[in-house]
């Protein structure tokens, strides 16, 4: 059944103690779409500029992603670039030029409106509930944020979160968000501000599942060499998300303590994959047995 | 069957965000040999000031540790004090009166000579091998060690870890003393030099254990409050200590997988008890029907 994203699509810059690329394929739709593509059909809304290459859509339509949303306006892709620090924990923006990007305004093609599944990534509160409204006969809706919302559009924030089934934000964002230090009182409040389920990302350490039932831990794979960091936890999202519209579930109550687990460890395999080479390049290459080898793996490093 | 802990013991001034006691039972062998007891019977190596009081001994016996070897030298006792930021992240220094600690100079009673298993606290590291060359039957030995030591004494820290079987540090001590930032070349630097099994401790995060057939990620526990941390880590390594002692092991190379798993959530379970209250609050009120249902309840956060 297919997953509905919608999100940034871009050319990323990004400098890592490992090497430099100049220019590539990046933004966080691009990532979740990717990763997502693996465990089921995508439907993908975004904008992309003239600039876009032909090759950078047959990437897309190598994973089968479909592209009916994917807008094209005079002038060029959004572009961000960043550096990251010697240790990788952290990163500072050197370029964000939105371009098309800027006035982003998602329609949804007629045939997308019946969708099942979506995830709405990290765009405007508004531009969120704009593609939520359109959506009528969604099943399970999951939306991530960052601080440049919860900072300058909270109400907007609080209305498009209250609609969703889950958030995926990182610790940071969640305690922001929520005002409480303690990732448990984090969560707690934010599943009362709406999303029964509330996953925090938290890098390298991996993430975290609360809803009202308790939590659970998915720890983060401990890759040899982190090559580029730049959107793993959209990957996971991708991973997440994308394994719950495989399973073609009927709404989030009926996701089974099961499901939700299996789909925190494909989140944390996508987003492992994400980091060993640069932008997309490795999750673009994966082999559906790659990906059932890391979960194995996930198994193995914290049974006892 | 015994385990020999050796390090200090302290009285602890600490100031949390939850509050502030001016004057408690502290030191790191107090922590690792209290979480020890639960599991095996404990030896203390150690030194107090003539100002220590009746009931913190008594708190040892307590536990039926043994503390023939616990000098008692006229002047203070170790006294350190300390208060965490509002977040609990940071952790700044306010007093550290070394008092009689600073000419600790350990000697083992000679019933200790035949003890099997070993902790070495963070000590000066010729005095950890002081200890462990009066140690005739020792079958598994364990160390610690600081920044102050990795900085100060790298040579002599580098002969007394060659003579260990496993090594407990934090990520940060594992970086220092490797040189490498991620935790796998780390661990693998730490392996090459002596100890046969890396553990690695990450805060709120949980802990890694590293050896030559992989790694096992142990889960932070998510307290809803944690009071104060202080001791977390020692905690640690007395449940981790302490379980694999209290399994007779014949030499670190017979510990199974499924042992050192254990040992790794036992520490985890430790270390999360610790937490909950002031100084060995927690700790030294514990049943060992606690200690298990926590370990389910790790095991439940975990499966998937």
């Amino acid at each position: 059944m297919s997953l509905l994203v919608v999100g940034s699509v871009a050319y990323d810059g990004i400098e890592t103690p490992h090497g430099k690329v100049d220019r590539m394929l990046g933004g966080s739709s691009t990532y979740i779409a990717i990763a997502a593509s693996y465990f089921t059909d995508v439907q993908l809304v975004g904008v992309i500029g003239d600039d876009f290459s032909p090759e950078d859509i047959d990437t897309f339509k190598a994973h089968s992603i479909d592209l009916e949303g994917l807008e094209r306006l005079p002038g060029k892709t959004f572009y961000w670039s960043g550096v990251y620090s010697r240790n990788m924990n952290e990163r500072t923006t050197l370029t964000t030029d939105l371009n098309v990007f800027a006035d982003f305004d998602p329609k949804l093609p007629e045939t997308y409106c019946s969708t099942p599944y979506a995830f709405l990534g990290n765009i405007h509160p508004v531009l969120q509930r704009k593609v939520r409204s359109q959506l009528t006969d969604v099943r399970l809706i999951g939306g991530d944020t960052m601080n440049f919302w919860i900072e300058g559009t909270p109400k907007e924030l609080s209305q498009a979160i209250a609609e969703w089934d889950v958030i995926l934000i990182n610790d940071q964002e969640a305690r922001e968000l929520s005002g409480e230090y303690d990732l448990w009182r984090a969560a707690r409040y934010t599943c009362a501000s709406g999303p029964k389920k509330v996953v925090i990302k938290r890098g390298e350490y991996g993430a975290v599942l609360f809803d009202a039932s308790g939590y659970f831990v998915a720890p983060g794979f401990l890759l040899e060499t982190v090559l580029d960091p730049t959107g793993a936890g959209d990957s996971f999202a991708g991973g997440f998300m994308g394994y719950l519209a495989g399973e073609g579930l009927s709404n989030i109550d009926a996701a089974t303590e099961s499901q939700l687990r299996k789909a925190m460890i494909y989140g944390s395999v996508m987003g492992s994959f994400c980091c060993e080479q640069f932008g997309i390049g490795r999750l673009r290459t994966l082999a559906r047995s790659d990906i059932e080898q890391r979960f194995e793996e996930f198994r193995k490093l914290t049974q006892f």
